[in-house]
């Protein structure tokens, strides 16, 4: 018969998330204990590291990544950067070991509060009732981490269900994505198709969909000029295509202005929109027709303005790209890039960022928190 | 300028909720003074009564509906009922006032913890940061409610709120339903089609959908016998049909046991499975091929067993009927109905149960909660 | 070995509670079997009955009540009477049947979210983690509901655990009530004592002390005139005595108006204080000194004016006593009672409350639900 | 008329809290701006930091310090020592900024749900229901923080809140700490009187209450032995004292163990016991009787063992000794303390650390988080 543990290892087998990110304490070794060979563990030095590179790795995967971590104070640790992953909707199962049941009741030492502790940031935070469901509640952490939209999920595990003798589990197939309402998308489309000159607002749901591709499609067989998110986790569109127009930026008035030429708008995959400093103005102008296209319910009902289609970004831009007829429509050209700024005393923020670039190799990484510049 | 009770009324007619059902107090006065004529009151003589007439009126009118209670002990009173409209997935606008913001930090009588004690049992439990906010949070209440998985929301509002000066709010459309991911639904047509005696459980979420008589086409066009889940509060398919077979029961064993002539199973818009006592045994027995098709992601996650689509029943039916082939499959007629159960004393619930339908008009309507018989 | 089940039994006996107040279902059966012949069950036609005769049983034996609810429906119509029983801060001990562990997991028919539907008005609302874990639970919920600030608390048991084997648990003895900081309360007795006119306002929490004769010592020694608080489930001082004035109102500025004539305002067991109507004003005028004893920590914290005193209120009058010089001063006389008000078309409200004074019987007991008047 | 910031900063003179730890960012600027001459900013590189900083603070000054964190990934990153501080029993007022209330409906960038975050590990959390409710509710924190059990607590305080034209507020005086019921205690000092060879096991509570010395006289007027909680953040009893035998170790067994030459076991100021890995045993010997004195009711609810008496561990360590007579108890001397480990390949713990205390100045301070040697 199986222990919990063997039964657990052998679905994250076939979840594919032998990689464990981590940093571990007495309460996660009887997880960890005859680590196997085929599995491994990225040890952060901090479980803020952990966390956040567990995060990188769901990113290039498109898998949910698995992060261990040291209870209270561990899962603490890690809660600033699991509130990035939540606004990032990155898939994580993120799990922290709990005290022997045993005595828990007593509250020993390294007992915590993580069911509570986690909640805020993650689409569901449990504890399991039995030793025995431990291996069916990390599926379904996996699933509904990895369901539209996507977010970190929590799991606490007592220290002493590992051992525990296991039921059989096995895993199943679940779909992650759903698609629009295909009526709702025919108003969209019928939208567009009459728009003198429409607007696309593209958001990293598309690139969380793998739709990044299809995202250059429907621009170009609808005509449409297009900006991205202010503030993307990832990129929704490739900035250097000739439809590409910049970033939004962060304020209600300034975004209603670099709409104002565009009759019809069509926000993809992003909010509507994401605002920073409090600047009151429209939403749109008036007159402005605005379509958004969500796969998360919750941006959909807190939208500021339009319409909103709730769906998979992937399958949405597909399926308009299908109903959406051949156009004659041709924008604009885009606007000359800015010339190279002026040296001053002290430098400019632009000065430096171009110099920067102007020194960098082709393919250098830039990792930028500097969000006001 | 409008008054945030002006412009709440105003949104209120836009979302087709002039019909408030409620037991008030106090602290709902200041929204129910000068109730306008187009607006009607139903009064529930107790919380519990008032929020189960706004649940049947839903159900009817397929629209959300508005309850207004009196702070803590109201809503304390409705909760056993909120409890069946979650679980009934029923959209309800659940209101509740709370004292006048200006001495709330006091916490007078009449102040309660309102949103905490809705929370368990609703969509989104929330108070509005500011008077001005009031509108739009009835406007997203209304949306939540009425998204897929539809449920009950609720809404603190401090009494003194409804006479500040509003800001400017507009409905905004919104789609409510989303399609299953059209590559999952193919895999699911495909194993239907290969089928030899598949079967179809209905579930209340096809009542939901709108997509009673959708069910009987594919039910049809699939030569499939039809199982209801076994305690739904809506029904899924007619029960006179001859392609219908019964109940499931509420019990793992014995759903396997009547589910065993069948190799391919589809549920649709039901939990895989709903239980009630703990009768160990399969899901389904082995080579029964399972799938799931639901509205509400976490039904899918937590699952028993089976493939799970998420997405509208209705959008889902649909075009798996367009999906499948015309049969040839014919499935066995259906068994003889019980013969009429004998006298016996003590009487037997079977003959109790039929002696009323004798004696009853065709049209009779029962409200049934004797769930053990 | 005895069962959980068992003993439980055994140590409700020991605390005092083998009367059960509650309305079973099938989750709450295995506890009740075999029902034992020195506990008796009072059945509750609906729960929020069965709760609050609970209430009325603790207040009348100073004991902590035990009530028992059927699962997520029954606790949650008992919800608005637990808000009363909460504010009340009425020892009782509620627990409800949660489904059997072994497939809790799928969320069979009547699971539920106990712990989140009770916890806003509980001191503490828990579900063990062990079958083991039930009679300690059930002694911490007794404690922690009978501890100074009473209140009620609750425990949800998974339907299977009552027959699983138990450990050994003998009750213990914890005391209840701490004493106000004794030089703080020097602090109270210094200006009690240089007071040139002091008044106590008397609440329930002297009731819950059982120092309702104590209070009196305290007022005559000190020849303090005593107001009620307005709204008190409980009284804390007689109201036929000579030193008593009457019931403070419900809004700011009266009571601030009420309180004008006294240098010094001495408020025992109850709020400073508890308001309804928002009415601005002071909360006590200029050059009045304030000083509040509570066994309510966040009463002490969140006052709206004075030097607060944490302990109990039996204690904290006691010692006052004893600290308190003999005095000369004596309290103006009481003010004539109102004459009998008159007959008027309609009736006024005073003139049916004398009516009906005037026709009961000496010791007539009045449930009373009509607040405004 | 002053600013809610005005009145906030005039408070904070009062509460003796000008000095602020913390990590800014933009949403708490609007607080920080002309910061005045007469406070001071401790930044820390990292939240964690911040925080650690201001409880060592606390500690030092004996009163609560203010931390300032910059909204949800601030407040995220602290959380991990937030539960240190909590289990410490530290007074924090730890605040953080939250968006601007008039767009926070549209959840914009650095909108975060603070209050839900550090819910699990304060005493109270807290976002004010109008920007004049800040000044009351820093109070309110203040003494919340400071009264028995101490603890950190947190106030979400939206940016715009600060310019807003203040109520007038004046801080109040409340009393921090409860003293034990002397009945229970005199119960305790019988106990303590009879015994045969009573131990003391000394807490960090004593340390909290600034009782250091008092435990000291108790001790000696006893005659009893003392040990000290296994893991005491501060130390309530001189380990150089004669009287002084060692720490507890964390586990069930063992405990029961080194206290069975006791007859009488008096806990003061500690839990009842603190346990880390799970070693069932006995938690103390049959026989032996357990006293426990705590300022904190769930330390107490929870205990394993013993009577428990909730109260200020200064309060009840000078009554108790005012309570007990002289004695003729002598205690056994001492053991001799282990003789120098000896070197050994590998290099054992015990040698390290006494190399380590050699070569050390007297005046060492030693921060040490390896808690398994």
């Amino acid at each position: 018969m199986a222990t919990v543990r063997e039964a657990t290892l052998d679905l994250l087998r076939a979840l594919g998330m032998t990689t464990v990110f981590g940093n571990p304490g007495s309460t996660e070794l009887p997880f960890l204990k005859d680590f196997p060979d085929d599995f491994r563990y990225i040890l952060g030095l901090q479980e803020a590291t952990a966390l956040s590179m567990a995060e990188g790795y769901a990113r290039e995967t498109g898998n949910a990544s698995l992060v261990n971590l040291h209870t209270g104070p561990g899962l603490g640790n890690a809660m600033g950067n699991l509130v990035t992953a939540w606004h990032n909707k990155t898939p994580l199962v993120v799990t922290a070991g709990q005290q022997d049941r045993r005595h828990i009741a007593l509250e020993p030492l390294l007992s915590a509060k993580l069911v509570e502790l986690a909640r805020p940031y993650v689409k569901r935070s449990h504890e399991p009732y039995r030793a025995e469901d431990v291996p069916g509640e990390i599926h379904r952490a996996y699933h509904t981490a990895m369901q539209n939209p996507q977010g970190p999920v929590f799991l606490s595990v007592p220290m002493n269900d590992w051992d525990a003798e296991a039921e059989p589990f096995t895993a199943r197939e679940i779909s992650h994505r759903s698609a629009p309402d295909p009526e709702a998308l025919e108003g969209v489309a019928r939208a567009l198709t009459e728009a003198r000159r429409p607007v696309m607002v593209a958001g990293s749901g598309i690139a969380r969909a793998g739709a990044f591709h299809d995202a250059v499609a429907l621009a170009e067989k609808l005509g449409a000029e297009v900006w991205a998110d202010p503030n993307s986790p990832l990129s929704g569109f490739p900035q250097d295509h000739p439809l590409f127009r910049g970033h939004l930026v962060l304020a209600q008035k300034k975004v209603s202005e670099l709409l104002s030429p565009y009759d019809v708008v069509l926000v993809i995959g992003a909010p509507v929109f994401q605002y920073y400093p409090y600047v009151p103005g429209p939403v749109v102008e008036e007159g402005t027709r605005l379509f958004h296209v969500t796969d998360d319910p919750e941006e959909a009902h807190r939208a500021a303005a339009g319409v909103s289609v709730v769906g998979d970004a992937g399958l949405a831009i597909r399926h308009l790209t299908q109903l959406l007829p051949d156009t004659e429509r041709r924008p604009p050209a885009a606007p000359e890039p800015p010339s190279a700024p002026e040296a001053t005393t002290p430098m400019s923020v632009n000065y430096l960022m171009r110099a920067i670039s102007d020194v960098c190799p082709e393919d250098t990484m830039f990792a930028d928190e500097s969000a006001s510049s």
